[in-house]
């Protein structure tokens, strides 16, 4: 299969999450039409995708909800799964482990990084940190692909480069600070400002009135 | 002038950051081509989005930084200011609030809301922590006009309610519940597992590479 654009692989993580919080309440079934009001989506737009993905449900029925998860993993996972490490264990990189470990079986954060010796050789929400000189040994050795980057502002720039060095494929950038990385490293970068920002934008302006 | 697009107020929002950046590195004036190289856009992209906010730079020594910061105020921030509040004070709220508070001027959390009796009643990082039961007087009383939700999936639904109920009219969610709102509140919905599974849809197919 071709390689999916950005926004399909995001709308099919979104279904896959909330057809898990369905299959938790012993939902069995959905429509098309359930799943883009869940998700303030078309129900056109979500029939597209799921035949993108070679499915297609029954007319009386909808969607089998176990099936359409098996086959979006089958998309979004790697078959042996990726290791991702958090650097920097301040408050957000607290919640990315706590909220993010065991919720999927094919993505794991398996390390976090930090300098303050009071987190170095503890293990938070059973994710061990190390300090953050043995970042590349680590990287190298566990074959970590992923980072996310937590860490204070004037930080950021060496830490990225250090990732790179070692090997890093993907990166998370949480920090305000831009980062520049290769071509073949996969860049996200989320600001909560800019979300927060945009938020006050259309309340200044009174949503949906113009 | 009219609404600007979404994607415009995001840009904006970015070219702030990196801009308050240069400031504090005593820079005072940047090229098209720098800014947008420091945020992965096009020189082009940017040069159209200043001209939209009534700018233009000198061709000798690019846009005066400080004037652009002003500009892009008066076009994001509301002259009176918006107060917003974070429900739940896990690590999400936490790196929330030490994130985000001081940074901007006109956007402010205002206060938290949790039922933890160790949280509640205390301030955290110069924020006061309520009960949620505050929740309805607080928002009301100190006109706050932006929530950030950070709750359990299980409270998400009636947080949600009680917050659009008692005059709420942007909210971020930050939970993997999907919520819904009614059309005059203005929604965002962040799930850090749509971004870590983008990345690793993007690295096990090899970035750059098709």
């Amino acid at each position: 299969m071709r390689k999916l654009p950005e926004k399909t692989i995001e709308r099919l993580s979104q279904y896959r999450r909330v057809l898990l919080i369905c299959v938790s309440k012993n939902k069995q079934h959905i429509f098309s039409h359930e799943l883009a009001g869940m998700l303030h989506l078309t129900p056109v737009q979500v029939r597209r995708d799921i035949m993108l993905i070679g499915y297609s449900g029954t007319l009386r029925q909808g969607y089998e909800i176990k099936e359409m998860i098996e086959l979006i993993g089958n998309i979004l996972d790697s078959s042996e799964g990726l290791k991702t490490c958090v650097v920097g264990l301040g408050n957000l990189g607290r919640a990315m482990i706590s909220y993010f470990n065991g919720k999927r079986t094919k993505l794991t954060i398996v390390a976090a990084f930090d300098i303050n010796p009071e987190k170095v050789n503890r293990i938070y929400a059973g994710v061990p940190c190390y300090h953050i000189d043995m970042l590349n040994k680590m990287i190298r050795s566990e074959n970590i692909s992923i980072g996310i980057m937590t860490v204070p502002g004037d930080e950021v720039a060496r830490v990225t480069e250090s990732m790179v060095l070692s090997g890093i494929k993907g990166l998370l950038n949480y920090t305000p600070t831009p980062v520049n990385v290769p071509n073949h490293v996969y860049l996200q970068e989320y600001d909560m400002i800019t979300s927060l920002e945009k938020i006050a934008y259309f309340v200044k302006r009174g949503n949906n009135e113009e």
